[in-house]
């Protein structure tokens, strides 16, 4: 059995609360890892007064966990590459500056700066009142949020654990709940784990319903990326099955739907949904990589757990957010009442649960990108895509 | 004239804040008296960063005051019996958390999960728009969420109170304010008495109107309480004149409106309005006890001052919040345009003020029990109760 | 070149951020001027819980800044006289405790009892939905609440600047912004400067457009005064080119319209609009004095800059916030859809900037109220003021 040496940061159940942590190489001997770190404390002023933030660096790779923001990632960095974006704001966002019924329910986007920021979990997908008959036969009425509550619930419990044994995992667990009398009780416990000079960041994420009763899901990563890895000319490749633009605005951009421009002011957003192809595992992949094919960003994922991919392309002004979003999720940004009637909404009985192992890969190397790109090859041999030049009824709402 | 030591922990108007406080019987010697403390911290993490809470134990009976959540009492617990309930989240909320405006005026539920919630001041009820008619002679139309405002207020003055001669008093008070231009402003001043070793706690509660016109208020103590008071085969007992469903799905449980089922997923909420019989001076009680009648919690109030008791069944799954709400208040908690028509919200003058004492007492005795339920029945004596089987016009608004 | 001693006490893109800050005649000599000092702290309890004040004195003239509450000044005072009022409520308010979409989009009120508001950036005026034609020809709808953002946004950078040469300034500097994705990117970068012993505060304000397209902008600043300089026969003065009452309840007060009664409970607040007369470089300047006409606060302002005028009086009961509102702006506070028709909405391109230097100066001494009076009757000898008795198309929505 592997040892673990493991700190508890928060946990509210047994009052843990720890104002800061750090531990490192420095401190605690992984054989020839050194440069590695998790560190934690609470940054101060403007938005992000008050939120907690967990830094973590493997030596190669680093990222930034939000408890404070339902553990998403804020920003990632590999050798001097930058793997987020840069949002129109100075996050991170405190919950407490997020009013999620501003601007008609997309209050929400005055806290979206994340680099990976899970829509969920009850719901995602734009706002508006979900009519729906229940399993008692009665009519529900429940007016959505933006992309729902969980990427604005603090972690209940937080817990930094590293492995002792070869290959030496650095691990950084919490626990999130989106909870309320009268609302389904669903918890999510995610942990990403990293060794030490790697790649790449493993996501495991296992949402149970605590509730008495069944209760849906939706779950969405929303992984944002910037420049470098976006600039004119970037692209991403994944295996298609069978692909559609969302809306005629997309429909637009068909042509060049997986190449990308450089920054243009008033860029309107193009959103393209995807069913991937994968192996007979369902094991597939995403990539996005940049013009001169030699950095890249990877996204492993299984399309039995994720089977819906979504590229939301969003290259306006530098200065408003030039943007792509990769999505791997449990279904389509359309609204949940569309993905019921789809198939596309999970149901979890009383005390159940859902779970997924996906990993974020990042490359700096023409031979690594030209590697992934032979896999995705590979696995779209299987079948030709079907691509869908205008809005298809599978993939959206008729306009 | 008793002598009291005092403590005040916040005092705005005069800059005063203390981070922690603690006294007890180690400290301060009150006779045989040793069991006791009173502490005040802060907690950390989660919806509850930030909250703070009064802890005080006299020995026997001990309660956590929330300041931060207008000095409601977030748990209770009386020689080993937990005397509150499980709500299905991680409280006690900051109300950074609660959006009132969420799910249609319904956000109120995310911060409740209270032992003692205090549903007011200016108003109480479900969410909706109150058209009426000023004094003036004036259409008001106000949009009123869920319940009020005040237990998402934080107090702005907290005082610490011993008595130095017998029985020794212990004392927590605090002033919780709605205000706001153009919005009635009610002070709160609430305190929590209790006796080294006592079963009681004792609650003056006192509302002024501190703006320049006259002003409506509600309140309703949201008393809950869960397992091991609330089990298969509990009962509550309550002197009746009057009483009825608040809604054909209540009305489907009139047969057995004064017992409990164990929990059930799914079980639909079942309100029932009583107008309970007092002595000559109003003076009234309710109890919810065991199935064994050998544990059981009294609320004892004045109908002069609390004309409206309301008890709501929510006998759903453990995980969802199984619990029962009993609630003293000024009026039934249907929306406040039609408890204004039938006469249930105080109008308070300017500079005017209501205010009321009750208690909470906590009996672990088949004896004990037996006592109270004598009195409700010596109470009960007076008159007939009328019990309406369907939901009746002086007590609910038509459906 | 002047030399300055400048401390950084916030800054988020560098991680700086001081817990608390003091400077002062007695650690820094400033040649004669002593009693000034420059003080940052973090209030504690209540609604303010976690704000932010920085307290200035240069001797004569003190005035407290909230970084919290978008760089607003929460109060004044001049050798023993209060500039600003009493709001019904104990703040300064933390902007987590306000929800703008309260109350139908007016919950903004909730936080508002500062001497100095910023009513802006994107927009000010009454809540609704502003649908208009974009430059793209393209219709566009939004749901704006009260008022705006800026006043509940807290700073991201926060500096203090001391003058080592004659005249010495105090100054404050602090930016703010009102970002997100789909939103537009305007930071107000505000500077207060103060000279040891005068009775002067310069405000500096520069509004950018951060983002990648052309934005609008408004921007009122609402000043607001009590007792004792508003009390029954204060007056207010301004040069006036044009004016009218914005709605027929103001209009019932057209006949008195500069003079102030004293606290009426229920009285019902008369909104003016000024379009004020200044000299050849637009300078012009609004006094309000007191009864005894030996006390007065005057506003110097441009024209040119803030073309618009507001007097709103609220003389309220005294416990219901007896204040008056004398508003520059770049607009009136009608509804934003108005304003941009009557062409009072300011447009930014990608990168502009708007800006303004303005003054807020105390008088206490009959000659000095005489001289501001002889200013602006001096002004107003261009032209006979146009006084519209009633509502008129060019200052107010018709009803």
């Amino acid at each position: 059995m592997k040892r673990y040496r493991t700190w508890t940061l928060t946990d509210l159940v047994n009052d843990v609360w720890l104002d800061s942590f750090t531990t490192g190489g420095d401190r605690l001997h992984l054989g020839q890892a050194q440069n590695w770190s998790i560190r934690k404390r609470t940054l101060r002023g403007g938005l992000r007064d008050g939120v907690d933030v967990i830094e973590v660096t493997n030596g190669a790779l680093s990222y930034s966990i939000l408890p404070t923001r339902g553990m998403g990632l804020h920003s990632g960095r590999y050798r001097g590459i930058d793997l987020g974006w840069n949002a129109p704001l100075h996050g991170p966002v405190h919950p407490r500056h997020v009013n999620t019924t501003e601007r008609g329910g997309i209050g929400w986007l005055t806290g979206f700066d994340e680099w990976l920021c899970r829509c969920g979990l009850a719901s995602n997908g734009p706002p508006g009142e979900d009519v729906h008959t229940d399993r008692h036969g009665q009519t529900r009425r429940d007016l959505l949020p933006l992309h729902g509550r969980i990427a604005n619930q603090p972690a209940y419990y937080v817990e930094v654990r590293v492995g002792l044994d070869s290959p030496h995992e650095l691990c950084v667990t919490g626990q999130v709940e989106e909870g309320g009398l009268f609302h389904p009780r669903l918890v999510l416990t995610t942990t990403y784990t990293t060794i030490p000079g790697s790649n790449r960041i493993v996501i495991h994420d296992h949402v149970e319903n605590r509730g008495g009763q069944s209760a849906e899901m939706q779950l969405l990563y929303h992984c944002n990326f910037g420049p470098p890895l976006l600039e004119a000319g970037s692209r991403f490749a994944v295996p298609i099955r069978e692909a559609a633009p969302i809306s005629a605005s997309a429909a637009g951009g068909i042509a060049t739907f997986d190449t990308y421009a450089g920054p243009v002011a008033g860029f309107a957003e193009q959103v393209f949904c995807i069913d991937p192809l994968g192996d007979s595992a369902g094991h597939t992949l995403a990539m996005l990589y940049n013009h001169a094919r030699d950095k890249g960003v990877v996204l492993r994922f299984n399309r039995q757990e994720l089977p819906c991919f979504t590229v939301w392309k969003n290259t306006a002004a530098l200065e408003d957010g030039y943007v792509t979003g990769l999505e791997p999720a449990t279904n389509f940004p359309n609204f949940k009442t569309f993905e019921r009637q789809q198939g596309r909404v999970v149901v979890l009985p009383a005390g159940g649960h859902w779970e997924t192992t996906w990993s974020i890969e990042a490359h700096d190397g023409a031979a690594e990108v030209s590697g992934v790109l032979a896999e995705i090859v590979s696995l779209q041999a299987q079948a030709k895509a079907i691509l869908h030049r205008t809005p298809h009824a599978r993939f959206a709402v008729a306009p």
